[in-house]
C-alpha cells in the first residue's frame, strides 16, 4: 500500500504546468472542430472541454493537494473570530453583539416528561434549569457545549475513533451533515463512489450536486472490496480519482447488511491507497438488533450493549480520512433533527466553517432539550432506551421475515436483515415489462405500500426487481400485508408453475 | 419597462447555438496562445476560458430560461412523492416508513414557562400536549403544519404578498435559508449585487459559492436606487446579467438605515427591468424601535404596531420575483434556529425541494415549541413581547447615541438608526496607515469591542474607516464603552487641531 501523502500528490499539486500545453491543444481542436458540426455535437463538445478544463483548472490551482472542495477553499477565514477573546474578557465594553438582549428572550424554564423503559406506564420528568434555558435560546455555538462534551465522551468509549486529532461537531440531523459533507469534499464534475444500492436522497444530492455516482456491487454481507479496487483500478485508468466512498455499513438503507469487521481493513486499505476519503454514514448503528441469529425473537442478550457494537472506519482512521456521520434520528427520535460527525481536525475544521454560514449545527433548544436527557438517563439510560429500540426492531423484523416465508417464498427471495429497519426483497419471476410505475399502482390497487428498488439505484431510470420493506409499523399487520403484497408480485411476476393463486406452503 | 418574460429571454433561451462558433474559436485561440506562455498567463487563460464556457455552456442547456441555478434544475423529482397518497390511506398497510416506531420516541408532554410583558417578574406556562408532542420527534414534514399555518396567516396580514401564487415554508433559521438561497438561485461565476456594505456571513457564504459580489452605493436611506440603475447598465453593457439583488432593506446591518417606501417600487422597477431576482432579507422588520424620532425615549406610541410594519419587497412582487426571509432570531430567540421564507410558488417549490437534500426546514422540536407558544400568545401576546423589544431596542439606541455625542463628535460621524440593533461610525480623521488590525489591536488594549467596518464590506482587504457599534448591552456600560472607544479613534486619527485629549464639550 502506498502511503496516503504520495495518493494525494497524484490527486494534484503539480509544481509545472507546461504538461498541460497538449492537452489544451486537445480541447481547443476539439473546439474548433465542434463549431463546424452539429447543436448536439457542439453540446455535448462544449460540455465535455468545460470538465475538462475544470479538471485541468483545479490542477493549476493552489493548495489542490488538499482532498477538499473549492468551496472550502474559497471560503474566507471568519473575521468574526479575532474579536472572540476580546468579547470573552469581562472587562471589556461589548458593543458587537448582533443578537436580541438576554433581558427579552421568552423562555423562563423547559420541562419534559420522559417515557422510562424499564417500567411499563412510568414517566421520569427532566427540567431545564434557567441558565440552560437561556442558552436554549442564544445562538448554537454558545449552547452545544453540553450535549458536544456528552457525545465526545460517548464517541471516545463507544466508537473509539483512530486518528490522532479526533473531534466532533454536531450537525443539524444526517442529512444536513450529508449536504455539508457533499459540499465541502467534491466539485461539480467529481466521483463519488456509492454502494450499488443506497440511500435516496443522499443520490438526489450528489446529483443535484453535479456530482458523478458510481455504484459499488454488494453481496450479503454488504459492500465488496473486490468490486470496490475493480471500480477504483478501472476510474484510475480511465485517468479519473474518485474523491469519496459513501457507505452506510450498519443496516445498510436498504440491504439490511452489517459489514463483517475483516472487510472494513480491506476497503480502508483500498480508499488509503487510492487517496479516496471514506463518508461513513452510521445512522443504523444503534439499530444492531441481529434479528438473524437463533435466539428467541425477546432475548435480551441477542442486542448488543453500548461496549460492543462492533466495527466502524472510524475507529481504524489511523490516517484520518474519515468522516463519520451519526444521528439521534434513527436512535432516539428524528424530530430533534441533530447529529455528529467525528473525523481528523482539518475535516471537523472545514465542516465547521460551513455550518457557520448555513446550519450552525442544529437548532439550539433542541441541543440543550436533548443534553438535559442524556444528562439525566446517563450511560444506563440511554442503554435502556437504545435496548428497548433494538428488541422491538428484533421482534419486528423476525415476524417480516415469517410473514415472508408465509407469503412471498415462491416469488422472491431475501436476506435475514442484520440491522437497521430494512429488509431488501428480490422478485424472483419479474415479467419483462416489470417497471416502478406498474409496481406502484399494483401496490395502490391492492392497498399495500413498499418502497420500489429503483428509487434506492443511483442508475436512474433502471427498473430493478427489488422491493424495500420496513418493519416499522406494528407487527399484527403484517399477514395482511404480505398477503396483499402476495396478489401484487403476483401481477407483476411470469406465471407460477402450478396455480398463480397458490401458496407456497400448499 | 420591458415585461419580466422578455428580461428572462435575454437571460438565455437561445433556440439555435451557431452563433457560438465566433466565441468558442476565439476561446480555442486563447487556449492555444497561453499553451506557449507563462505558467501564469496560463493560469489566467484557463480559468477565463472556463468561466466562458461555463457561461456558454449553461445558455445551451435546456431550461436556462429558468432563473434558478443548475443545481435546482438537475435535482430529480423526490420518488417518494409517488408514494404519500398510499400511505396517507388508512386502510393501506404501510411497509415504507424509514424511522422508528413511535412508541419508541422518548418524550412524553413538554411544557414550558414564558415571561409575560405586561406584568414583570410574572410568567405563564405553556403546555405542549402528548400529540404534538408526539409530532415533535417525528420528521419536520409532520410537525410543520401548526406553524406554518401561524405563519402564512401573519404573512397576510402584516406583509400582505402581492404575488398571486405566494406561499411560506420554513427555515432552519435565516443563515441556512439563505445558504438555500444561494444554491437555488446562483451558479458559480454569477454575479450578485449587494449593498456596499452588508451582513459579514453573506459575504462569506457568497465568496465560498464562487460568486461575483458586485456592491451598491448606499445613502442615510439605504440602498441607492441611482447606483443600481448604474451598476446595472454597466454589467449589461459589458454583457454581464446580475442573477440576484441581495438586500437587507429594514435595519439594514450594518448601516441601520430603512429603506424609503418609493425606493421599493424603484428599486423593484429596475430589478425586474433587468430580470434580476430580490433576495429580500427582513431579520430585523420586527425591530423597528424609531428611534431616530423626536418623542420621547420610552414612548409606546413612537414603536410600530404589527399592523403598520410598513413597506416590503414581497408586498409589491406583482411579478413574481421576490424571495423573501424572515426569521425568529433578532425577534424573539436565535435558539429556535426558525425562521420562514415567503415567495411566488415556483420559488417555494425550488426552496423545498433543496430543503428535502438538507435541513428539512428545521427543528420539529423547536417548530412546535414555537407554534404552542405563538398559539398560546395569540396576535396579541406576539404584539407584547415585539413592543417590548422595540421599546427596549429605542432606549438603548438613544442611550448609545447620546454617549457618541458626548464623546466622539469631534473624531466621527453616523446617522440614527432607523431600525434593527446598529450604529455605522465614520471616522472623519482617519491617518493614512489606519488598519483593521491597527483597530482590533487598539480595541484590546483599550478594553473595548467593536465591530470594524471592513468585516461588512464585500470587497476583501479595503481598509474602510467605519465601525459597526451595536445597542444590545445594557446601556450603563455605554458611557465608559465610549471613553474607552474615544482613545481607540484618536490613536487611529489625524491629530485635533487644539488638544489630543480635549472633548468635544471642551
Amino acid at each position: 500500500m502506498a502511503d496516503i501523502s504520495q495518493a494525494h500528490i497524484t490527486n494534484g499539486g503539480v509544481s509545472s504546468s507546461k504538461h498541460l500545453a497538449p492537452d489544451l491543444s486537445r480541447l481547443a481542436s476539439r473546439l474548433e472542430a465542434a463549431g463546424n458540426a452539429s447543436e448536439v455535437e457542439l453540446r455535448l463538445a462544449c460540455r465535455e472541454v468545460q470538465q475538462s478544463l475544470e479538471g485541468l483548472a483545479r490542477g493549476l490551482m493552489p493548495g489542490t493537494a488538499s482532498d477538499l472542495s473549492l468551496r472550502v477553499q474559497r471560503q474566507p477565514e471568519n473575521p468574526f473570530d479575532q474579536l472572540l477573546p476580546l468579547m470573552k474578557d469581562a472587562s471589556n465594553v461589548v458593543l458587537c453583539k448582533g443578537v436580541p438582549p438576554d433581558e427579552y428572550l421568552p423562555l423562563n424554564t423547559i420541562c419534559f416528561t420522559v417515557k422510562k423503559w424499564d417500567s411499563v406506564d412510568d414517566v421520569q420528568t427532566v427540567n431545564v434549569d434557567a441558565a440552560s434555558t437561556m442558552l436554549a435560546q442564544r445562538y448554537p455555538a454558545l449552547a452545544w457545549g453540553q450535549l458536544k462534551s456528552i457525545l465526545c465522551e460517548h464517541t471516545r468509549s463507544v466508537c473509539k475513533p483512530a486518528a490522532s486529532d479526533w473531534a466532533i461537531a454536531l450537525s443539524a440531523g444526517s442529512m444536513s451533515a450529508l449536504d455539508i459533507a457533499i459540499a465541502m469534499f467534491l466539485n461539480p464534475g467529481d466521483t463519488i463512489l456509492v454502494e450499488e444500492f443506497t440511500f435516496l436522497a443522499m443520490i438526489d444530492a450528489c446529483v443535484a450536486a453535479g456530482v458523478r455516482l458510481v455504484p459499488i456491487s454488494c453481496d450479503s454481507s454488504g459492500l465488496c472490496p473486490e468490486s470496490l479496487e475493480l471500480v477504483l483500478r478501472s476510474e484510475r485508468s480511465a485517468g479519473r480519482v474518485p474523491k469519496l466512498l459513501y457507505t452506510v455499513p450498519v443496516g445498510q438503507n436498504p440491504l439490511g447488511t452489517r459489514l463483517p469487521a475483516d472487510r472494513y481493513q480491506a476497503i480502508y486499505d483500498l480508499c488509503t491507497e487510492h487517496g479516496v476519503v471514506i463518508l461513513e454514514d452510521d445512522a443504523y448503528f444503534y439499530q444492531q438488533h441481529n434479528a438473524h441469529d437463533s435466539l428467541a425473537d425477546d432475548d435480551g442478550s441477542a442486542v448488543g450493549d453500548l461496549e460492543n457494537l462492533g466495527a466502524t472506519f472510524a475507529a481504524i482512521d489511523h490516517k484520518g480520512l474519515v468522516f463519520r456521520l451519526e444521528s439521534f434520528a434513527k436512535m432516539l427520535a428524528p424530530g430533534f433533527r441533530l447529529g455528529w460527525v467525528t473525523g481528523p481536525k482539518r475535516f471537523i475544521e472545514a465542516y465547521e466553517k460551513l455550518c457557520y454560514i448555513s446550519t450552525q449545527q442544529g437548532s439550539s433548544l433542541a441541543m440543550v432539550c436533548l443534553a438535559s436527557l442524556l444528562s439525566q438517563w446517563g450511560r444506563d439510560g440511554l442503554q435502556a432506551q437504545l435496548r428497548s429500540l433494538q428488541l422491538g426492531l428484533r421482534r419486528r423484523c423476525r415476524a417480516l421475515l415469517r410473514a415472508c416465508e408465509a407469503h412471498l417464498s415462491d416469488l422472491a427471495t431475501w436476506a435475514k436483515p442484520q440491522a437497521g429497519m430494512f429488509l431488501w426483497l428480490k422478485m424472483t419471476r419479474p415479467t419483462p415489462t416489470f417497471s416502478c410505475e406498474a409496481l406502484v399502482e399494483s401496490m395502490q390497487r391492492h392497498g399495500v405500500v413498499a418502497m420500489p428498488g429503483s428509487f434506492c439505484s443511483p442508475e436512474p431510470g433502471r427498473a430493478v426487481p427489488y422491493l424495500r420493506l420496513s418493519f416499522v409499523t406494528p407487527e399484527d399487520s403484517y399477514p395482511e400485508g404480505l398477503r396483499r403484497l402476495r396478489k401484487v408480485l403476483l401481477e407483476l411476476s411470469l406465471p407460477l408453475k402450478s396455480s398463480e393463486e397458490a401458496y407456497p406452503s400448499g
